[in-house]
Parts: C-alpha cells; sequence; structure tokens
C-alpha cells in the first residue's frame, strides 16, 4: 500500500482506484470485501465475457489542463480537475435494451440518504425513462451487504418527495416494498440482469 | 489562446477540450469549422435538449495516480496517464433502443484508412451487435465535409478483409454504397438519428 505525501492511501485494485481519490476514503473497507464498485465491475466482466449482456462504467470525467510529452515516453498529465459527470455511471445494452442505472452504498442500517444523488443524475434518469430506456438504482447496505435494485420512476418519486420538503431519505422498509432484492454470490457477484429479466422483459 | 510551455495549444472549445492533447494537432482546423468531435457534441446536445435521444460521449479514460488537495480548494490531479478505452466513444437510448457508435474522420479524398479503428473497438461494435443494439460508425472525409454512417457489421466485414491480408482501408466508393450520407446542417449539425430512423426502426 502507497502513502502519498498528502496522506492519501493508493489502492490499485481491479475496479478500485478511483475511491482513494475521495477525501473521506477509509481503508477500512479493504479488510471487509469488495467495494460496490469492484463487485459490479466484477459482475459486468462475467456478463461480458459470457456474453450475457455489454454493460460498463464510464470513466471518471476529468478536465485536463496540462500534459507533458517526455520523448520516447508515454503522455503525462500534469495537471487536471474532476469534472462533475453529467450522466449516471453505468450503462449498456441487454437484449437490444438499453440499460442506465447509479449504483450507491451506505452504512446506514434502516435508510438510504437521497443526498447519496446529485440532480443531473436525476435528470439523466428522467431523460432516458422518456425515451423508454430502462433505468434503475443499485442500493447496496454495507452492514448486511444487502443489495436492491430500485426502479429510476421509484426514486424519482421520493426524490420528489424530498423536493417538496418531505423526508431527505428512503426508509430501508420502503426500498424493500418497492425495490427487490438483488441475488448475490461468487459469480456473478451482484446478479441485477437476473432481476431485469424479471421486472422488464 | 493559451500556449503551454511544451508548445501544445489549449483550447476550451466546447467539446474540443481534448484536441490539443494529441502531439499531431494542428491548429488549422481552427479557421475551418468545427472537429468532427464538436460538431457531435453540438448534435447531442439538440438531441437531449429537444428530448429526441439521450446520447454522450463518454469521458476519456485516465489513470489517476496522484492527486493533491489544497485547503479550501478542489482537488488537484498532479499526475495521471491516458488509458484505453475498452469501449466505442458515444452510446445512449433512442426509442428504448441501444445506440453505440465510434465517430472518425480522414484528410484522405477517396479511401477511409482502417487504422483510424482499434482491436477492442471492434470487439466491442461485435458484442453490442450480438446483444442486439444498434451499433454504427460514422465517418467524415474532411476535404469535403461528407459524413457517412456505416454499419457496425459492415465495417467488421471490411475489417475481416484487412486481417486476411487485403485493403487496410475502406474505399469512398464502398462506403458510398453500403453506408448512408447523413444530412448535415445548422441544427442539428450531423443528422444520424434521421439515418438511424431509415435505416434501423
Amino acid at each position: 500500500m502507497i502513502n502519498y505525501p498528502n496522506g492519501k492511501r493508493y489502492s490499485a485494485g481491479i475496479a478500485g482506484r478511483e475511491k482513494w481519490l475521495k477525501p473521506n476514503f477509509s481503508s477500512s473497507h479493504g479488510n471487509r470485501g469488495m467495494t460496490l464498485e469492484e463487485d459490479l465491475n466484477n459482475t459486468n466482466l462475467y456478463y461480458l465475457s459470457r456474453g450475457i449482456a455489454v454493460i460498463h462504467k464510464k470513466p471518471t470525467p476529468v478536465q485536463i489542463v496540462q500534459v507533458d510529452y517526455p520523448k520516447r515516453s508515454a503522455a503525462v498529465i500534469k495537471e487536471a480537475y474532476f469534472k462533475q459527470a453529467s450522466t449516471t455511471d453505468y450503462n449498456g445494452v441487454y437484449k437490444g435494451k438499453y440499460l442506465d442505472f447509479e449504483a450507491k452504498e451506505t452504512r446506514n442500517r434502516t435508510s438510504f440518504p437521497l443526498q447519496n444523488f446529485h440532480e443531473h443524475q436525476i435528470r439523466h434518469m428522467e431523460a432516458v425513462l422518456l425515451q423508454g430506456g430502462i433505468s434503475f438504482v443499485i442500493l447496496r447496505f454495507a452492514s448486511t451487504e444487502e443489495v436492491f435494485l430500485l426502479d429510476a420512476a421509484v426514486l424519482l418519486r421520493f426524490w420528489s418527495r424530498m423536493e417538496q420538503g418531505g423526508r431527505k431519505s428512503i426508509t430501508k422498509q420502503e426500498i424493500i416494498e418497492t425495490g427487490r432484492l438483488i441475488p448475490t454470490g461468487y459469480q456473478p457477484r451482484i446478479d441485477y440482469i437476473k432481476v431485469i429479466d424479471d421486472l422488464y422483459l
């Protein structure tokens, strides 16, 4: 494990590269299993390699300001800033249908804070729904490792409720009632395609 | 226009940020109109704002190695490298269908070099086709500003031809015969959705 001068730890896990970038990164996750992103990346590779679905996480957008071009070496980005993504993180195709989702995790045991989501992601989900795409969110409760799939239209109702002064979160009970538990296991780790088949196709 | 110490010019055009990153970037394009990427970005914003389609260019993937966290300032990426994308650059949804494409431009007048494409992009297009997604390429001839849409299955045939020792390019005549000219204009600049409607839906 490498620590950088600023104290942040660099982790080169398969899909975990970016987790150290967040200022509130803690290394405690390392002992408890993979991050949600790593599990989804693993799942997506499983789907891809078996010809089940073609789903990828979008790269983190960065605003590149300066690049060096050393002779006989790869270009090095010397200055760049994180940009806010205008879409959700994951999309792809399954049986000709467009799939689109955002994945979030919480340490809370009884509710899921809506502050995990951002206005632009909500607007994107709306736009996808209007185009007849399949849009949803994957929510993991870290304490129990239960993973739920919630349709974007359902999420949008809870988001509206919050905008109108209501709860700033969705209770776990509401998620159980309006969402679906996603089977988890060894391969694939988070079998959301199974739920897509039941719910949408 | 800002020049960086390494002599590269920085251009903050709407979607043109990354064009200066390529070592062979020339500023001559600035006088002749937008880059293909800028025109497509503009087109996609047109589609998005009018509720026609939700298509986005995927951000360039970068491998982030070092980030600084100045107090009360945005995080600054101090060292990063360009990664090769494992998918094509553009995808999204139109009338529930998954759309996926790569866009390339050439200065050649009579043929389109296949070296513009990379193995991983070809494999990705194959995977998308197998899943029943709509996959194609947008090819622009810079000299005449003609823009063509070529179905991925057609591109794959020419790619196989090359792999078997045949031409390393597609002739313009072949593109005219197997592809479709995309209407261009003021708004949207490159109306590929119109061709999608004719060809696929």
